[in-house]
């Protein structure tokens, strides 16, 4: 068989706390299959491990007869895209602190294997296929429990020197703000976020348990539900103001479960990025919705595997 | 005469609102002469130019019989490189606001010739021959009347999509803070610049006029002082800790006549930045003075017109 874009595969992962999205994916972007799994919930590293190669496996199985399978690429809500292997920095994934990820899916998967942050992931993916593609300098931006980013910088994935660039979530948005798990006070992820959504209609009186239930809320009219939303999004466009100053982008891509809640935020994200950012980089950025929902993360999972081994 | 990096000379300038530094410098580096001269003030455009080609013609008079000029660059603190060559939002410098200087010194001194924003000029300086030398991902910042930066990304320089990127000094750290020429409110410029200097220590019920005498206070222990500097470098912090999680850099290089209260502002910012951005990227990271003084400027226009007309 000669290898052509269309049987050359790589095996992706996007690995959330929620879910674990595994999928077949050809160098041209078609996805040949997909496994959608519950995230295995308190089990041990081995376990933990076992259910990545397990997912891996299946859906190898599954594309083997279609092609050339080149290479596994993970992604991983890690806070970098741990060039060294050892996974830091997992709050929502502890069972995989510490262990060399890369290294164990060489080795049990015999395959080329690498580890992406997940939010770098679907920056690539929209980049390849998605809202961003043949734009050169992009902000990703995943809504979701947190803040995730990632940066295309002249049409490359920019990662910095430890491979932790893109920490959108993560810009101060009030220096005296609510206490932050990464140990700051005030990041904009404290207001964004699904968890900020909830946390702030519990304060505005209301009793929900998920970002969805505010937006159906605020959907249905409810004043406070309203107010949640107008928040959450002014603090967005505050950080994005400083990034479009800073950063000259074409586009902003913002994907992620509560990017959901789009009609509920944008508008507020929006002004606060035209009153407070410089004219010029405030006229050129596109702020857009991601387009490619789930497969966002394992499609750019995939392209990084493709640039790196083929 | 053979050309070698020795005779291939660039003329320089860069604009201030206070003064401005003219040099012709070699290809490796050389700064054969300067020339510095109080900015004009209060004159027409016209007289304007006039004393921006009067300077440069008296810099290469000096510079013709050492090797071939090349080229022409102006440092300039305008919001981007204007790489059309209309000067737009130069709020100090408002007489060359709309007019199109590169196209003017290509007439007027009939040499290549290009314009660069200053603060970006600085960074590609300390980047080429100061404190960022060798190093692949820079912030560059300079503290003076406002607060400017440049970005040095895999070893080159970033300007983004219209060449305005790398304004730091617009970045929120206070949402409902003390309104800034932008348009904004709360950003760093208004808390970090020695405008704001002076500004917080008049409020602070100290008598003066410029941010030097606010250091010198502070010098001598005077404690409303000593605070202005402390918020001063506390907001900085602020800042920098957004910069270092989106770019996991691996300097941040400061310069500006502000720098030069290093000693009474610098434990606050690197605490901040140790206290707010993720470990890894915040150990990473250096935090440093610029070394080439008054000189970066000139030598980053100068190594600009290198790469783009050699």
């Amino acid at each position: 068989m000669i290898a052509t874009e269309n049987n050359i595969i790589a095996l992706a992962l996007d690995l959330g706390g929620t879910n674990a999205r595994f999928a077949a994916i050809t160098a041209d972007g078609k996805i040949l299959s997909r496994l959608k799994l519950p995230t295995l919930k308190n089990g041990s590293t081995e376990e933990m491990v076992a259910f990545i190669i397990d997912g891996f496996e299946q859906i190898r199985a599954d594309a083997a007869s279609r092609g050339d399978v080149l290479a596994a690429a993970a992604a991983v809500p890690v806070a970098g895209s741990s060039e060294g292997g050892v996974l830091e920095q997992l709050p929502n994934i502890p069972e995989l602190e510490g262990i060399n990820l890369q290294a164990i899916l060489i080795e049990c998967i015999r395959l080329p294997a690498l580890i992406e942050n997940d939010a770098t992931a679907a920056t690539i993916g929209e980049h390849w296929l998605g809202a961003s593609r043949g734009v050169d300098n992009v902000i990703g931006i995943t809504l979701g429990t947190g803040v995730g980013g990632g940066l295309i910088m002249e049409g490359k994935a920019f990662r910095g020197k430890n491979g932790t660039a893109g920490e959108v979530g993560h810009i101060c948005v009030e220096p005296d703000g609510h206490p932050c798990g990464c140990g700051s006070r005030g990041c904009v992820e404290q207001y964004s976020s699904g968890t900020a959504i909830v946390r702030m209609a519990i304060e505005a009186g209301i009793d929900v348990d998920t970002p969805l239930k505010v937006y159906d809320l605020a959907n249905e009219g409810d004043g406070r539900a309203i107010s949640v939303f107008a928040e959450m999004g002014r603090y967005l466009g505050i950080a994005l103001a400083g990034l479009v100053n800073v950063l000259n982008p074409d586009a902003i891509v913002m994907g992620g479960g509560v990017s959901a809640g789009w009609n509920m935020f944008i508008e507020h994200t929006r002004s606060e990025v035209s009153e407070r950012a410089f004219r010029e980089p405030a006229e050129r950025v596109n702020i857009v919705r991601a387009s490619l929902g789930e497969d966002a993360g394992v499609l750019g999972a995939a392209r990084v595997a493709f640039d790196r081994f083929s």
